[in-house]
């Protein structure tokens, strides 16, 4: 994770704050604190002080002085203790006191930007527990500053178009997700069950992750695996057999040290039944279709999600309940949002994830899903792994 | 997750609602919405409203009709989609959008109580992405209702007390988690790196927890593995190769439909070096001293934050920089907190993390941890796989 400091969406940003006339921003969100000062947080308690004009400060945890100094780009570091034997209050509540007094230290505290809006935020480090802005943090935040106004419009912005780093970063991470779909490719088989293969999948890359091409210091894989009958949306990995001759979906997110990928890949141990055969025919011509014709500087983003859907329907599959095109990067998810009552264009840089599926009635049914850099004249897709899955 | 409505921890609640004059909650931390609603979020969309009198009303994404059906204690569901092609706006929010009408429709709107303060929250299903509570969400609830209250003390209160329903469903996490232990330390070897064991737990837990004693429908670990002298804390998984004679430590949480543990255990594949044999008598010592003593309904809780600590530093080790006791259950982490500096006692029912630990400058060092409950005259270790961890 030690990547040099990225000046390019640092000024991006700047150039933003100042459009907005905000003096200081104070984020806390993990892949917010991710993108401005490369540091991902072990429990989402470090605050980061992104002021227009001079050096950012970092409030972290004691015990990673060490990460921060290796990764992190601040010189400016305030450490908080994780115990303290005087204070009980919890570590990120001593977080917000040491991020308030350096707003009012450095006189940043006139008109502040902070995460007012958002749904959801990356993960920590951690995962398990994320720490989240209660009422309580913006009532202190909006009593300590002039005034508080939405940060995350202007890092929406800044996010959607990736600098070259942070293309770098993933394509990193979709080679390792590529190289764990390979792995669980060629394992696959009609004696495991439906967790056993997301198991694997997870275990892959925590084990392979770190220390990925020298580099990477952390690496995390989230699966929701279904196997035939078992395919469906928002729902967990179950618990059925792998089917020898239906695919085995797996829903993956890969993140390596803070940048995420968003996939849809399956597997099948023997050949698909006809009528799976002609599904993947079927989602294999929309999304060349689709990312052939309709993805490039200037389309418009809600053709792609009235364009998959058309094509669903009239191959004569039912339409999916979830987004079939979003922005991926320091989270999973991330605008832009392909929406088809939504005007936006597609601009150079964006990275998208795109994902036509199918889900039938009772069960079964395919996604298919990657994520493709929006390039000068078309787009290019990010992981190694295809989408065809027949042996 | 088939698990019959838990009336005694919904009365428990009631009654706290009635003396405190709130009409509804309205909550979404996953971890609540697990506690009052039995029902574990994918994405952390899920809206419980549960008045004081009367049935709640779970307001849920469309596609996981037959798991809240499954499993929910509700009878009034009210279903969003996850795509509405006329609504661009994200799912949470048009969940909420539901969530007010029920309010309004109701007559519930008068003093309504929302998780307002906190720190953290338990994970959703799918974990990397957290659902929070950006500003925007407290915004609408004010306007919404004629006062909005905080429900965090209040829920806080009643979850410190488990319930022999809860008490069941830890002591399977925590079986579930030991037999996972079992199989690291008979697995681990030092030809292997922590990142392999970090994983190698991880895997088994996915796959062996869904589906666990015929009743577990989800279940996930998160470990942080590091190898004698990669031992610290607050500190992700490092690539350390495993030490043949140090411990190699696995933090670790297992959660199985919404109940999760917290514990630390440790394997090596040799005999102990001299100093890690005397650190481990000496921090077993001290567990065992606590949990024999001072842990008991009455007990002070902040006795056993200032007894470990002392009994560290007196056998020439340094104190450890995190919490050492906190209660465990719908989250890792939750209240109370042991701290020296807070009056509070324990209660019969309560489960508590304890963990000693204690780490070396420049690296290395140990801590034990494991769940216990403060049963009528002493308290009840949850986790069978035992500190002591040499073969």
């Amino acid at each position: 994770m030690e990547y040099p400091r990225d000046e390019e969406r640092l000024s991006r940003v700047r150039s933003r704050m100042a459009d907005e006339d905000v003096d200081a921003l104070v984020c806390s969100a993990p892949d917010n604190v991710v993108y401005l000062g490369n540091y991902w947080t072990m429990k989402g308690w470090e605050v980061l002080v992104f002021p227009r004009e001079g050096e950012p400060t970092l409030i972290a945890v004691e015990p990673q002085a060490e990460n921060v100094a290796r990764n992190a780009w601040v010189d400016d570091v305030r450490y908080f203790a994780g115990y303290d034997p005087g204070d009980p209050r919890p570590p990120h509540v001593r977080a917000l006191d040491l991020a308030l007094e350096v707003l009012a230290e450095r006189g940043l505290d006139r008109r502040v930007g902070a995460e007012l809006s958002g749904g959801t935020q990356g993960a920590d480090r951690m995962v398990g527990e994320p720490t989240v802005p209660w009422k309580d943090r913006y009532d202190r935040l909006e009593a300590a500053t002039g005034e508080l106004a939405d940060a995350t419009p202007l890092l929406v912005r800044a996010r959607m178009r990736k600098t070259p780093q942070e293309i770098e970063r993933l394509r990193r991470t979709n080679r390792l997700a590529g190289l764990a779909v390979d792995h669980v490719r060629e394992r696959i088989s009609a004696d495991q069950r439906e967790p056993d293969v997301g198991g694997m999948y997870e275990a892959f890359v925590h084990s392979e992750g770190i220390g990925f091409e020298g580099t990477v210091e952390m690496a995390r894989a989230f699966t929701l695996a279904w196997s035939g009958p078992g395919i469906s949306t928002f729902t967990a990995t179950g618990n059925r057999p792998i089917q020898p001759d239906q695919p085995t979906l797996l829903e993956i997110w890969v993140c390596a040290d803070g940048y995420w990928n968003d996939l849809t890949k399956n597997a099948c141990p023997g050949p698909l039944t006809p009528a799976y055969e002609r599904l993947l025919d079927d989602l294999l011509g929309i999304m060349d279709e689709v990312t052939r014709d309709h993805v490039h500087p200037g389309a418009p983003l809600g053709e792609v999600d009235r364009l998959i859907r058309a094509r669903i329907t009239e191959a004569g599959h039912t339409e999916p309940s979830h987004f079939v095109c979003h922005g991926v990067g320091a989270r999973a998810h991330e605008p832009p949002w392909a929406h088809q009552a939504v005007d936006a264009t597609m601009e150079e840089g964006m990275v998208l994830a795109i994902e036509p599926g199918c889900y039938w009635d009772g069960g079964g049914g395919l996604r298919l899903e990657d994520n493709f850099l929006v390039t000068a004249d078309g787009c290019e897709r990010l992981c190694p792994a295809p989408d065809d899955f027949r042996r």
